[in-house]
């Protein structure tokens, strides 16, 4: 539906670089010393064995484990236990030459299915290499490499380091002469087998804790599935070997939630779900929902338990999409606004609504999940992002995550478009962050013929600059019902490109001889985008000075709060643009800037990185590093109230005009547009004058 | 109602060592190294200010303050905050000399209520001594000493140290150039003024911080009092400052509960109350309960909810006689055996019930209070002793943490009889323990006129040698319905030394024309104790040959569990005897040496804990260190599983024996008792042998 995505681009590698052999030797390689030497290759009498998908040969030793080949090749195969047979994580497949291999062991059998060990699936640490060649397949669950993130059609890679861990453990029956309490019995092979230290159990897993302990006896040997929150908290326990583990990353947006399901193995987003916040029965926006709070007794409890309702519905119908056990969802990461944050935990919001607006808490909140009756395993957790200050919230902070430039040299201006505009300005070295009052115009709403976007919807507009003529992308291709957020910024841009408005937004009354520019029944003056017998709707479709006037002032919001946070920072330009939320995803750059939404730039320094909040949610689901460098972007970003303050005031003034009071702050749009007339403010189209 | 205690003794110091005088540099004194030289001491022209309760003068120069006045006194007033006037912790009452003080200042209006103003208090760290003589009392409340735990008259010092702390915080508001987060505003207040390194919040203390915070503020500070759980959580935060926080420590015996509700700053038992264990509906006895958990589908939660429901009518019961708020409970730690443990917290107790006896768990289990719905704060804490290996659980370790013994160099036996007897053998370099199965005999179960210790119990009985008379102490004067636990041991031990039973316990056949000895209908000899014409039953009251048989048993149970564990030290003879229970604090200690109950030992080496398992809950509600202690105990510990062992089948048929079938194992009995006919196993009383 869109084309924008040709301008945009997450994060430093693209897909088309992450194809899997370029990332052979990308993340922790086991041994990258141990590369084969010309001499050892040239021993032809060494077995070789093939890696796919990189198609590495490598020869070895008679007796050298699959998993041992793989490293010498400078692979890395994923191996928990160190090569010990306990883990399955090293799985492989021995597509040819499987008689050149050890016979088939019993950790095999464990931990392998019927269906795999059928077709072919042997563990690389319990397979020698006895004669050549051999083929494997290392399938994805068994690379040691990053995963990657998928969103809008782009790619953002990222290394496999979730807080929810699988461990298999193979435990000695407890005895008369070995008569360890049970928890104790997992911790001690825990911490012998993988060197991981648990503080505690969940107290539920806890009271079933002998029975699934012994659920799985083999051979003398208990065998079980220990699941591990954050190296610390054991949260599930399975009998026999059940690796299977999958997170959510969850987007609560003031207007809609979206629900991510990915398999924590692989990275694989396995399902996506998203819906309206029920919270709007209870107002649109933020505010009369916050009113709420105070207003109605329940008010807090009520519009808690319905954006639980929300989430769990799509929860469900993820888990149901995928077909996974809900039980095997060990983490939901939350990201959303302050005030999204605070209502879904059931925090009083009063203190943020107001100047000074005072968030609850900075860190990130993590709650079991069957304390606020998420619909995954119970004893799994709820981890909201952190908030950087007032209303830059853990959706913004998640933004940060993708867009990285607190860990650029570049001078970056980075805008999630909404009701709220969350700016960020600056680089490594320092960077500052505020909210701006946008308004829901550039959404929309409080436009007389606005409408979200979805069929019938006028998307993009360019209009003639002789004829006045309009040029109509339509969602859909459906008769225009109305115009939606990226036309209504194109229709500004584009009329004041026509010279029909002035820098004030103001309609030429000269030009109100033309058939589309008239004055309305309220004395109003007016564009007609759509006359009716071509619209979709009884009647034209239209844009006002008035409609100019919300969306001036929607941009002028924006604008200035970069401004107020360039001027804290003392510069008048920046490297690079980044815009997140779907409506950067379609909006055009070209008229972005000429109606002054974010600095004047190259235009291949303007990327978009569509969902971004839900991505980094993603990110942090995927990779607890992530959670760390949140916490960095917290401390690292300065908050700057600009509400009520003077210089926003003066800056939000000047951002009214197109693309700003002065012009000279535009440079590229200066030289565009042509001949313009600095005194009337308005682009001088002689043509189409002398057409007059 | 007892005389048993006059051998008793609780820990190193009885109450008359630890008059507060001799305790002023007990503990951990602030400034030791500042006590008045001589010199300063004879500068008369230097104010004095007196302390009581310790009647000590101090002369110090003017412009001190009375908290560091105390200093150099060798005293120590509490002072969370260092003297910088913002805890309300220092507080002491002016007796005499309120006029040479410097005046009230805003932190005393704050810190102290009206009452206590009105009443002379004073915050010592705000009162400078500007002449002199000026008289103070320090409250206990105010004292940095011990605390002292009280039972069955005994006294048992504790450095106060509980894991809860109430700190009082005083806060600048928010503001736009201000805008840290609520959380983190009070999260660095108490890192900077107290060092407290708080890293969570409790989730619905979190929901109303915004409001908790903001409810007290005074001349442009906002003033509240944050409690914290363990230097770690945040669980409480009230407007202003209030400073009361209580404890619960709760003992569940499988036949009854105990409550005691302990002040945490002072220490004080300030209600206690009991019941009996409403489980016992399920079956009196634990197997019967357990065997409940398999055979009825919700058996596990039935038995749960019973003891839940039983507990909370307690802590209703101590709150109400305390007129205090439930909400400030903030934590109650348990103890109990493992099975009481396991069923508390809904953990299946299948396999600590059979062999090899393997508990869950041994490390403490700490949950939130509203998770298991006790009536205390609902964001408190329930802590769990650890449990030390099978069926020596928290109420054993609670034991050890009182009687002291893995810290002491002399070998002690440590015995809490009960249906089991927990019994540990050791000192500070080797200590084992074991559970012997000693039956409900020593309770008055299963014994024909056997009765708990109630009114007309027969608790003490002595029988003359020569006439074979009976003379009886019963409970509460009233003419005997039967006989209680202390009574039968009195009735097996004066017995054997009358020479009316021989080793083995059977009757001497030769005696049965004594009016007390006789065949009953059932053919079985016995001893009657009271003719019916001087009981409070309709018949005489009697001690069968079964009778005996039984008392052989259970403590035969104990003496073979004690012989076991000193075998396998390999040791004859111990240095101390340790009872716990509140059997231990009734038993004749003579009676009970000469049945063989515990080794023998000289008497005042016999000491009697009374209800030390509940008594120990106290100490690790009051002290933090005991906690960790009891982690060391079950370190140190080395479980014995006797169950089904042939050494202890061995050594419980030699302990059948009065007072054992070596007879040299008690060489103080057998000097007691004076003629002994070896072959036969009988003392020989030849005057009454004459007679005959």
């Amino acid at each position: 539906m869109q084309s924008a995505g040709d301008i945009v681009y997450v994060g430093d590698t693209l897909l088309s670089d992450v194809v899997r052999g370029g990332l052979a030797n990308h993340g922790d390689t086991l041994l990258t010393g141990h590369s084969c030497s010309p001499t050892e290759t040239d021993m032809s009498d060494e077995p070789t064995v093939r890696f796919s998908p990189w198609e590495t040969s490598v020869d070895v030793e008679e007796g050298t484990t699959v998993l041992e080949a793989a490293d010498r090749a400078g692979l890395s195969i994923e191996s928990l236990c160190g090569g010990e047979g306990l883990c399955g994580t090293c799985k492989v497949v021995v597509d040819d030459g499987a008689d050149c291999l050890s016979a088939v062991t019993d950790a095999d059998e464990l931990l392998l299915s019927e269906e795999q060990l059928e077709s072919g699936y042997r563990l690389s640490c319990r397979s020698d290499v006895e004669c050549g060649p051999v083929d494997v397949t290392v399938p994805n669950v068994s690379q040691n490499t990053g995963g990657v993130v998928l969103t809008e059609g782009r790619e953002l890679e990222v290394d496999l380091d979730p807080v929810v861990t699988n461990y298999h453990l193979e435990l000695s029956p407890p005895s008369l002469s070995d008569n360890t309490a049970d928890l104790e019995r997992v911790g001690e092979a825990l911490k012998e087998n993988y060197e991981v230290s648990i503080e505690e159990i969940d107290r539920v897993v806890h009271q079933e804790l002998p029975n699934l302990m012994r659920g799985a006896e083999v051979e003398d040997k208990l065998h079980a599935t220990v699941t591990v929150y954050d190296d610390e908290e054991i949260i599930d326990v399975t009998p026999g070997w059940d690796e299977t583990m999958y997170g959510l990353a969850i987007d609560i947006g003031t207007t809609t939630i979206a629900v991510y399901l990915v398999d924590l193995r692989t990275a694989d987003r396995v399902a996506v779900s998203s819906r309206m916040n029920p919270q709007s029965t209870f107002g649109g926006d933020i505010m009369s929902r916050m009113r709420h709070t105070r207003r109605s007794e329940n008010g807090r409890e009520e519009l808690q338990d319905a954006i639980v309702d929300g989430v769990n519905e799509l929860v469900d119908e993820v888990v149901e999409e995928a077909e996974i056990d809900p039980d095997n969802v060990y983490e939901a990461v939350f990201v959303g606004n302050t005030a999204m944050h605070h209502l879904f935990l059931g925090i009083d919001p009063h203190y943020v609504a107001g100047s000074p607006y005072v968030a609850a808490n900075h860190a990130p909140v993590t709650v079991k999940a069957r304390e606020l009756d998420i619909d995954i395993n119970p004893a799994g957790y709820l981890y909201w992002l952190p908030i950087s200050g007032g209303w830059v919230g853990p959706d913004k902070v998640s933004v940060l995550l993708v867009s990285e430039h607190h860990k650029r040299e570049e001078l970056t201006v980075c805008v999630d478009i909404g009701t709220n505009g969350e700016i960020s300005v600056g680089n490594s070295e320092r960077m500052w962050s505020t909210s701006a009052p946008a308004g829901p115009a550039l959404e929309g709403a409080e436009i007389t013929h606005g409408v979200r976007a979805r069929d019938g919807a006028v998307e993009f507009v360019t209009i003639d600059d002789e004829t006045l003529e309009p040029d109509l992308e339509v969602i859909g291709d459906e008769p225009p019902i109305g115009i939606c957020g990226s036309g209504i910024i194109d229709v500004l841009a584009e009329l004041f490109e026509a010279g029909v408005i002035d820098q004030r937004g103001q309609f030429q009354e000269e030009l109100l001889d033309h058939p589309r520019l008239r004055r309305n029944a309220h004395d109003v003056l007016e564009y007609v985008l759509v006359f009716a017998d071509e619209s979709g709707i009884d009647g034209d479709v239209v844009v006002t000075q008035n409609d100019l006037r919300e969306i001036q002032q929607a941009k002028a919001a924006i604008q200035a709060g970069t401004r107020v946070l360039m001027d804290e920072l003392d510069i008048d330009t920046v490297d690079r643009v980044v815009l997140a939320g779907a409506f950067g995803n379609y909006i055009d750059p070209e008229s972005a800037m000429t109606v002054g939404l974010y600095p004047d730039v190259d235009f291949d320094a303007v990327e978009s990185l569509g969902n971004a909040a839900g991505i980094g949610a993603q990110l942090a689901l995927l990779n607890r590093d992530k959670r760390a460098e949140a916490m960095e972007i917290v401390d690292h970003v300065e908050y700057f109230e600009i509400a009520g303050t003077d210089v926003f005031r003066n800056n939000f003034m000047e951002s009214m005009y197109v693309p700003h009071q002065r012009i000279e702050l535009y440079p590229s749009v200066r030289e565009r547009i042509g001949e313009f007339d600095e005194g009337r403010g308005v682009v001088v189209r002689e043509g189409r004058s002398a057409e007059r």
